[in-house]
């Protein structure tokens, strides 16, 4: 037998970053590339991402989105056309120069986003309020080249995702879509990745560049750090008066339409890896499984045949859930317990010569580990519950981690000590730009999450600079 | 009623680039942009891409292909591995070099093909046969600067596809994986976009850059110039050897793996809007159009309300059709007739205040413009029966049209005669990269497309050389 130790050689509460690291290599999810930054997203990560897809295209479709592609390179000049945008994505952007031997004229961006690029093809599109509402998405790859430590998933240089960009006569039907798509933002982590999230709005200095607002969804890591989960931002009329998207109303009369962008990334995975997963590997909430079922026989010369056999049925009864049957001769059981224990399968099946004989096979949760005897011809109903149950488990232990990470001050030095202590922040605060400088500056790095929707009444001062208090708001570190 | 003329202004016949940049923009496929050869795939023509992926992806799926995504953005050592290919490619690479203000150390291609960036990952991956085979496939954008005359879909710089890139333990299982999924692109072609296909092996000139041979499958359109619809190459061991992707076989033997790579492309819209497509423009088969029916009411006012009732009933009864109701006010049935048949819909009901009378509708089909009458109570049947029939007619008449276009030659001026008659030669050939170029020089630029599986024995002397002939090949002007 050749059995390499394939463990997880560090603990998640130890050391995140190197746990994390060997996660996503040893559950096959991530390979990496000569360029820094740039990952390949390996077949475990995409049949995620593709479970990710389909759920929400049928969401947006039925919502009257239809799906588009946009030319992934955008010139200089239309980029540079919405002077925030551009201040904001700049820095990061990656710039074609040469085709072949030749010069470019006009230097090309590889889209960090694709605000610029649609907005042209807008422009053209709409003339009548008849025009209206223009919804479009594309899921494609974009590059923001950031300078600071990469990480797979959290922080690439290349990522996927789905852009929607939308157009509306009013702002009213704008904001209601910028609402309803995180709606289903929230759903794709709650209910497919079992991440509970927090809805708010981003604080001024938070907000996308372009945006009149951006509604974020949030949620908090066991590594003590905040992250984002997903962003819908309501762009007003930024867009549309510098790229002239205007349409003649009811009356014949010229207005501006009004602009949403909104997306998801493939970081919402990582996302997933950070909150279930633990020092055995990799846990998967069912729903994203490809494969929610692996059966492994003990095998015994003597009995190899008949425990195969019933192997082989239970793998047909179980289909739906697109079961392995792993019957690899040359690894022990204990190996491959461990081996899809890394893979973080939501359902082992083990099955010896003994279970046989009491008609019968051991379950094994990947989530709480617990062992459960099932009878054969009780297997397939039992599979469907006990799926169920670890989405459940899953979503419901990180619910009580988030309530149990939140911590409200009511000055920075307590929220400096919440940091400390793996803590997020609750406060009321007064939302400036100059007064989130000083509370990064004071807080360890901390930053405002966002504004819950959820508030309660916030009479009191800000906790950062005594100013009047406008809402409650989430400060954290974050990735 | 605001009624600008819509239709198309020249003759497929007359002008057939003229004719095709009209019906991809009139149909609502494609968006111009600021970047020559990059172009807007809009909704309707990103519906039919959709279409395309869910048909193949699946059958890839069911033979055992697994997703996944590599990085855009290929270092330029990477690509110069192989130097076949690099010495094919580097002429159309789009180099980035700087990211925000920095110049970077090393330029990165963005992927022309991404072999290079794959095979890398893939001599890490495999070491033992147990390995084997690899098969993985992405669905993705890629970017080749041609410097040729851009046209939307056929030749354009930035294009959608996937790329599969398999590899195996032995020569025999990589060309039966060859085979299969040229198989599998010829029913693409022919069940889906209803294009006629010749499969065969490339020419040792038109065979793809470090491959030691390319399958094709090619066609012949109506502007008399033929059509690339698929590749799938065998690459041999020529990448493995230079990237390293070895294995020990069953006897602890090193081994280099025989790969293949194999790509269809958004091309494949263009080549059927070009076969199929008339003077009134876009005709989509029925297996590709989002909405196979649309339902135009025939208004007066006093009908108006009894007519869309009806109408709204079998919008209903037709949902798998997922059928249009063009219940528009400000447009003439007549105009709207038009405006549908640009778009390509396969079926039009009509139904007006007479029919409704007799309980029946016309239905107009769009391949041939019959006009049908049918008992509303028989409709459903009757729309599933011509959506077949048109299905069929429009691959039964393209056949008959390639059929026709070929014509066998036994000179280089014959071959130069059916060019310029708008055929395609057939013609006993010795194969050699030389006399390739001859035939190129000297008939007008017209290439081999491919030499076709079903051959006669040639035993004739070279068309063009007088060498020996060692089997039959197609030769035209190509796109």
């Amino acid at each position: 037998m050749k059995e390499k130790q394939i463990g997880i050689t560090v603990k998640k509460e130890d050391d995140s970053s190197e746990w994390y690291t060997q996660v996503i290599q040893r559950a096959d999810l991530i390979e990496y590339t000569k360029v820094s930054g740039c990952y390949v997203l390996k077949p475990n990560a995409y049949a995620i991402w593709e479970i990710i897809q389909k759920y929400f295209d049928a969401k947006i479709k039925k919502s009257g989105v239809k799906n588009a592609y946009f030319p992934l390179l955008i010139p200089e000049s239309l980029l540079k056309k919405e002077s925030k945008h551009i201040e904001g994505f700049s820095p990061e952007v990656a710039w074609v120069t040469h085709a072949g031997d030749s010069k470019l004229d006009e230097r090309l961006a590889i889209r960090p986003t694709s605000e610029t690029i649609m907005y042209d093809s807008y422009s053209k599109w709409i003339r009548s309020h008849k025009d209206l509402p223009l919804r479009l998405n594309q899921w494609c790859n974009v590059v923001r080249w950031e300078f600071k430590n990469p990480v797979p998933f959290l922080r690439s240089r290349e990522f996927l995702w789905q852009e929607g960009h939308t157009a509306f006569a009013t702002k009213k039907e704008a904001d209601e879509e910028a609402r309803e798509i995180l709606k289903y933002y929230k759903q794709v982590l709650e209910e497919l990745l079992a991440v509970p999230m927090i809805e708010g709005i981003k604080s001024e200095k938070e907000k996308f560049a372009g945006a009149d607002y951006t509604l974020s969804i949030e949620t908090f890591l066991p590594t003590g750090k905040a992250i984002q989960g997903a962003t819908s931002h309501g762009l007003g009329q930024n867009f549309s008066k510098v790229f002239n998207i205007s349409f003649l109303d009811e009356e014949n009369k010229k207005q501006y339409v009004w602009q949403n962008s909104w997306g998801l990334t493939t970081r919402t995975i990582g996302v997933m890896i950070m909150m279930h997963s633990d020092n055995k590997g990799l846990v998967l909430p069912p729903r994203v499984a490809l494969n929610k079922v692996v059966i492994v026989p003990i095998i015994f010369e003597n009995t190899k045949e008949k425990v195969l056999k019933v192997c082989d049925e239970i793998k047909k009864e179980l289909s739906k859930h697109n079961p392995i049957l792993d019957d690899r001769d040359d690894y022990s059981a204990g190996w491959k317990f461990s081996d899809w224990e890394l893979k973080g399968i939501p359902i082992r099946i083990e099955l010896g010569p003994k279970d046989l004989e009491n008609k019968e096979v051991i379950l094994v949760r990947r989530d709480t580990h617990e062992k459960i005897k099932v009878k054969i011809k009780d297997l397939s109903k039992k599979i469907d519950e006990i799926l169920e149950e670890i989405q459940a488990n899953l979503f419901n232990k990180a619910k009580k981690f988030l309530d149990s990470s939140i911590v409200e001050v009511d000055s920075i030095s307590k929220l400096k000590d919440a940091v400390k202590n793996k803590k997020m922040g609750y406060a009321p605060w007064c939302g400036s730009r100059e007064c989130e400088e000083t509370i990064k500056a004071k807080a360890d790095g901390a930053k405002s999450l966002n504004i819950p929707f959820n508030q309660k009444d916030p009479k009191k001062r800000c906790f950062a600079c005594e100013g009047k208090a406008k809402y409650y708001a989430y400060f954290a570190k974050s990735y």
